[in-house]
């Protein structure tokens, strides 16, 4: 499958589709029209077209998409089956709270370690994945090279732990610090959750009356 | 100021917008075009013209923007200045992260109170808010009607709360759930944090190569 260039605003609606092609799934729908796929979604059945055309040729003229197959089909363009090997830094509440009820591998990926500075965390497990002392994390990433770390640590250190794991050969930052991260490697891939932005747009919609 | 209608993808950028301007602000940037401030957010400065239009007039031209001066107009058509009130149901670690280090404050939210069911945790207070039992929420929401509800409850607990804080009044949701929430009612507005979407665009980027 040759790529062309995909827009930042079609690779966010990626794992949109995917998640809305899960939960029809789960209803026992089989198939669907793009039309009834974008009313649900609240987008137009031609930007659906469009988004998916950039990938390639999906569903039948007249009879719509296949759900399972469309969902493998997307999933597979999201990377989730190359089982990308993850690791949080930082086990505070947010980081335990990822570890103890996010679904890591529902969505391809391993979470394979944790580390934290805390004595009274290092040493213990959560979610069934060891604690490592923050001391181990160099050696740990020589040996294992982890995709992507979840950076929950204090503003503080956010810059000085992506330095560290970026000469680490770490490319994949899962940013919780609410600071922007950067780095000099044109290689890496941030993806940021930003807390405010999402509270902000619920603030203006209960503001707008 | 009369609203004409926004869509969705401008509402997502205004708190881009507000928090670009804040950083600005940090460095001592005092003004700024909208070349380089597009340049910086990734987007043009047409697209940036053009977003500002649906809420009036901003910037001089020769001039750019006084950066200050947007912020506070972008803060006040998010609506910083309501100075909305919020609850946390829900006091796992999640909703404590949440209250530990989400600064509601410097977006306008007022974090009154949080509910929880464990014994453990009700009669404690993080972060200065008292915890209390969920027994107390009814008589709490009709006593102070709070604007905004943050979801950090179990999937199964999502559509039976959300439904229990609708009928006490509370409009607004910021949903942690992973789980779609839905109500009849036509004034209620619903924020979902989808971390699963979050991940998988990363998973996308590191799995292109």
């Amino acid at each position: 499958m040759k790529k062309q260039h995909v827009s930042e605003a079609v690779i966010r609606r990626l794992p949109r589709y995917y998640r809305y092609l899960g939960d029809l799934q789960a209803k026992g729908i089989v198939r669907i029209s793009s039309n009834s796929l974008g009313s649900r979604m609240g987008i137009t059945a031609s930007q659906i077209r469009q988004d998916l055309s950039c990938f390639g040729e999906f569903g039948q003229q007249g009879y719509g998409y296949n759900v399972k197959e469309l969902q493998t089909e997307i999933g597979h363009i999201l990377g989730i089956e190359n089982r990308h090997s993850i690791i949080v830094v930082g086990v505070g509440n947010l980081g335990h709270a990822l570890m103890q009820n996010f679904h890591f591998a529902e969505i391809g990926f391993s979470l394979d370690a944790a580390f934290d500075v805390s004595p009274s965390l290092v040493g213990t497990t959560v979610n069934g994945v060891l604690v490592r002392d923050m001391e181990e994390l160099d050696a740990y990433c020589r040996d294992h090279l982890p995709d992507v770390a979840v950076l929950t640590v204090p503003q503080s250190a956010a810059q000085p732990i992506t330095n560290r794991l970026v000469a680490l050969g770490v490319r994949g930052f899962w940013n919780f610090t609410n600071k922007e991260i950067s780095s000099d490697s044109a290689d890496i891939q941030v993806e940021s959750v930003h807390f405010a932005d999402s509270l902000l747009t619920l603030s203006y919609r209960i503001s707008k009356r």
